[in-house]
């Protein structure tokens, strides 16, 4: 392996255990019976094992997004031309699209960056960090080298180093670009041994026809070009793109940096199993968010052992279920900062706990 | 039925259906694939119809909670004692519970009603609305009388009213009163015909042999007091509780008043469904939140027609998944008003849309 990523890998270190453990301890004395906040109380926990704090105060909420183009367009997998990969590109720069729209409403930073996209544009907003125009079409040759997809994950990795630089509390990993949920499968079903037909969806929206038409080509090119499960970086050189290569870094930076990072939906997902393949410890950084409408999504957030928060069968990606995420990961740490605990003097009748757990209550409820 | 309850519900008018088709044409004409931000989407349309405007712009976000004791937990059917409601209440005016602790964080009103709490306290931020110092036990007699069932179900829409004096755009309806999942339970077996094996859950935290105690008592209770499914003031009467009433008349309030109004957990969907058996239309003003944890709950939002937009486990009541769930409000209005549409100025390349509809695509996709 590339000995830049292999120092990445060897740079994470697992969640610290004692900060967990503390919180765990913060959460069973918060005025509340145990357990009743349910994934708010674990999120607070898993946050304390990334940052070492049982409180955490996020202000810094930074969406990156990849952008790269797909050689397997050509075969007509996608109901979207190639353009609208740059089009929509520029337009979150502008704050227009699905997610940067609720972005800028909430404050969050959006950054862009361009690993490949094909066409051209005059946005000087977009980080260039171009490999090149788009990967090759994976029906009839490899997607990209090894070497681009090193690249790719290296250079996923130094964004997220520039964002713990400027002082980012939480990432989001989005992305764009057409085609994008083919090349997903195609990873999903080498790493997981899923099958293409359960795998599959529609995308941005597809018809019946090309739905059955997407299937075979995704079928027919992982017969061609036979990934090797255990090979993720290969994987991802043969039937991913750049994006993916991008994003798996970024999901590894994030742990090498201690930042948590939210998953957004199918190809975000894809990208962080990716990442938990090649560093298991990474995925003690990772926090879903919502859960994809892609029928992929559930293989892969389970494969990670994470459960999804939302469920508002969004599809559009670009990092939009990270930005409601985000509110969700603020409202667990409200109520681990803000929550009185048993025994302080502004609470009245501290008393109850301690009546309840003589009576062995909550001995079933606590996950 | 009471004459201000009949001119209440008299008052209520449905959707304005002008504006959710504005609204649907509005969100087909925003820069994404049509549906692919699935319940968002949904949310700004209904919204639409509340309000009547296609774009809206909440900024004042309210949660009322009906606290109120129950005289069944005389028979063991809860793991924590009567003065938890009373300690709760007043903790909540102090920002230090679980619900109002993010609260606090969002910037939301927190407002605290006493409808029915037995203890005394010394709080003046709770709203004094009390009606009795608790309802009866209800496995041996009425919970309350008719007469002040309704009293309750009118203050809760009086205190809606005072919201829309006070600017609210959105409110929130939580609770707090020990005993009451096993109200809700008896008033949702009641309403909906389900079993009270199925419907029964653990509240708070309840031991194996405490729970079965809690089924028995549901169980037999129903029978003595055979509350008529029909007659819904007379089955909250019966079986149900203060709290109850009140978020009953807090939802039927929020539709008089066009304001949209946000479901908690078990207490207040079964709640929600009293006030849409009281009038259906009411149903247009309801916006679901968290699903809770209680076996129940599902069975009351499917009643509803709602889909739930958060999985996190929760089952702390107090109109915790309210506050999360104003986040997924404000998310969706801000796709809604801040997304470009095809065909501006400021949005470069508007022709895709048109050539994935000349494909075909999409027609599947949307709901």
């Amino acid at each position: 392996m590339n000995k830049e990523i292999e120092k990445l890998i060897a740079g994470i270190r697992p969640a610290y255990a004692q900060a967990v453990q503390l919180a765990e301890k913060r959460q069973e004395k918060l005025v509340k019976p145990p357990g009743s906040l349910g994934l708010l109380e674990d999120i607070s926990i898993k946050y304390a094992g990334v940052s070492g704090k049982v409180q955490n105060h996020p202000e810094k909420f930074r969406v990156l997004v990849m952008c790269a183009d797909n050689g397997i367009i050509e075969e007509g997998v996608s109901s979207a031309p190639r353009s609208v990969t740059k089009a929509q590109a520029v337009n979150m720069t502008r704050r227009l699209t699905g997610m940067s729209s609720m972005a800028k409403y909430f404050g969050d930073e959006v950054v862009v960056a361009d690993l490949g996209i094909a066409d051209d544009y005059d946005c000087p907003s977009i980080l260039d960090r171009k490999i090149s125009r788009g990967t090759k079409n994976f029906l009839k040759e490899d997607a990209m080298s090894r070497e681009d997809a090193e690249r790719a994950i290296l250079i996923g990795a130094e964004l997220v180093r520039q964002a713990e630089h400027d002082g980012v509390d939480v990432l989001g990993i989005g992305e764009m670009g057409i085609g994008n949920t083919s090349t997903s499968t195609a990873v999903l079903c080498t790493l997981t041994g899923i099958d293409v037909n359960t795998a599959t969806g529609r995308g941005g929206g597809l018809t019946d026809e090309a739905f059955e038409h997407k299937r075979q080509v995704l079928e027919e090119a992982l017969r061609r070009r036979q990934p090797d499960p255990e090979d993720v970086i290969g994987t991802i050189a043969k039937v991913g793109g750049l994006d993916i290569a991008a994003m798996c870094g970024a999901f590894l930076g994030a742990a090498e940096c201690r930042i948590p990072v939210v998953i957004d939906g199918f190809i975000s997902v894809v990208a962080a199993l990716c990442a938990a393949r090649l560093c298991p410890a990474a995925k003690d950084f990772m926090f879903p968010s919502h859960a994809s409408a892609e029928p992929g999504y559930m293989t892969a957030i389970d494969a990670l052992g994470l459960t999804p928060w939302l469920n508002l069968g969004m599809r559009l990606g670009e990092g939009s279920g990270c930005v409601v995420a985000f509110r969700v990961i603020e409202a667990a740490c409200a109520e681990m900062n803000n929550m009185a605990l048993f025994g302080e003097e502004s609470v009245i009748d501290d008393s109850y706990l301690d009546e309840i757990r003589e009576k062995g209550g909550f001995g079933e409820e606590k996950k």
